[in-house]
């Protein structure tokens, strides 16, 4: 079996991980596979996906902020970036962290460490984001 | 269904981004999938598989261009490369891109975002390099 | 087939990646799958998995020791981490490198290239981490 879904992430800021894990465990209960994966994909060229911890909001807060200073907005070390719309910092990081994301089902459940939280990634918001979910399993 | 292809990619410069969305879609129309997925695979340790906009192509060379301030060839930040070959930066920039990558496959299609294209990255080119692709659906 | 298989890996160091090619051959083996994929997924956020190569074993420090100049314990380029475990660094390292890949099936054979390892990517060892695998295929 292999099923398609889609939902709506609306950002707020600029640079901010949203964690969405509640949603895809939601879409992964409503098939009932006991062993199979979930994928997940990120439809944009500024924002992604990325696994992190969901305890201590600071983590994510950290990744954020040092990100932006390893590639600050305009460029930095010498290399100022061309791309026209003044985001290719955006563009950058999204190919770090990814677009695509397996996170595996075994006997019913998402397969998540105890302090991992599924992360939609926004590095150009606030914007209304997509993002796709496909369950394949048996 | 499962089905494995595989194609070259003949690189001209040592670190460059290069779209091959076209031959990826063409690979996934030959087989006529309603449901699925593609994966792309990158068998080296100094290219890899990356997406990002296709439309204006000074994003790609941002992404390149900044990757190599960040990593210099020789090592930077206080710390010189130790491996012989002298392509340490590729193989980081590599581990940081990525090796893997999953396009969903929904109603007959491969569901890239609109400005999405799939890049093949050469970070230690110019060489003849193989991409690795497995269609699986139904 | 699905199958979900998982084992141990014991890390030494803070940061080092430890090549887990062959614990991951051998499970592929067990299953004579002849057209597939295997997923390699960790269930930490301090921690992932990363492809790079595994015969000059110069590479693989290179690449733990540059990451750790580019993203310092403590934080850098005029940031402090705020998370009070003092291990961000760790966690937006794994959001670089990743927590999930995907290795094809063909023929019988994982699909990796000559100089291609599997390598278990630890940021904040030593620790007593899971490893997370499952093949599918037929």
């Amino acid at each position: 079996m292999i099923k398609f879904e889609q939902f709506r992430v609306k950002t707020q800021e600029r640079e901010v991980l949203i964690d969405i894990t509640n949603e895809i465990n939601n879409l992964v209960r409503k098939y009932n596979i006991k062993e199979g994966v979930c994928r997940i994909y990120i439809p944009h060229t500024t924002a992604g996906i990325t696994i992190n911890e969901n305890a201590d909001p600071s983590v994510i807060k950290d990744i954020s902020n040092y990100l932006s200073k390893l590639i600050p907005k305009g460029g930095g070390l010498g290399y100022s970036f061309k791309h026209g719309e003044g985001n290719s910092d955006a563009h950058l990081k999204c190919s770090l962290t990814g677009h695509s994301l397996d996170v595996l089902i075994h006997e019913n459940k998402l397969m998540l460490g105890m302090w991992q939280g599924i992360m939609f990634a926004e590095y150009d918001g606030p914007r209304n984001r997509r993002v796709f979910v496909q369950i394949q399993g048996e």
